[in-house]
């Protein structure tokens, strides 16, 4: 059983751990991968208007995502997420819970629609899974990433409208 | 004849004096409208890498853009830029000017692309000059934008490599 909740203060020694390696590793956030602990502070908990863990039945931060508007002024209405599942934590659907719980916060919060800005086209998972969500591929970015290993990739612009409008 | 150059701090009153009412109005940035003079000066010249004026023959300002990378790290190749012209200098192509000027200057401080991440569909204008400068209509996100007169509209993501990779 997982359970997702708002992150506290004490929990970001736990996330920090899960996040890490994937800033490190370049492959999927345009983060530079030599971010320090407390930039990657300020960009998942600061930044973002909220920051949620996903945590195990013994507590162990398994997962967690950040929710913000991706847009000021008359596009504000469009959020922005990033969702990272710990290594040792993947394929037990905790991603797939992450997006569900990320869209009903982003519903409570008045957003009419979800927007990733940059899923990197080799992610093949993440984009499997955010499709079978319900998110539309919206278009194709040649070359937008830098991928450590395979080079520049393409990035795809992924959205969901959350609430009619 | 247009000459455009680096945003000088004198220029700023000027720059001001064209880019409050396309704010104010809310039609195409997504910016509140209500938007203080402190704020529009962080949000078009602090933040942005570099900031650039067209200036007529007699010196007047007659457009400014912005130019900063559009994320960072991995995808820090692919810049962003924001144009706008006087709204008594429309039509005598300083937007297609400042345009292919942002391009090169892109180049020379070693973009590999440009990005447009939300081009209002209902700003025609616009989206027919940048196609016409070689961008390409990547996707459409549908109702991302409030129009204050129309309501909701889709907004267009425009793309172009700059230099092969």
């Amino acid at each position: 059983m997982i359970n997702i909740r708002p992150m506290q203060d004490s929990d970001w020694k736990g996330v920090w751990q899960i996040i890490e390696p994937v800033f490190r590793q370049g492959e999927t956030y345009p983060i530079f991968t030599d971010i320090t602990e407390q930039g990657a502070y300020a960009y998942w908990v600061t930044h973002p208007s909220k920051t949620y863990v996903a945590v195990n039945e013994s507590g162990t931060i398994m997962g967690s995502y950040y929710l913000k508007p991706n847009q000021t002024g008359p596009a504000a209405h469009v959020c922005n997420c990033g969702y990272i599942v710990g290594e040792d934590c993947q394929g037990k659907g905790i991603a797939k819970q992450m997006c569900q719980h990320s869209q009903d916060e982003a519903v409570k919060d008045g957003f009419l629609a979800m927007q990733y800005n940059l899923v990197i086209s080799t992610n093949k998972v993440a984009v499997r899974l955010w499709q079978s969500q319900g998110f539309k591929l919206i278009g194709t970015l040649p070359g937008a990433f830098k991928h450590p290993r395979l080079g520049f990739v393409d990035a795809h612009i992924m959205y969901k409208k959350l609430q009619s409008h």
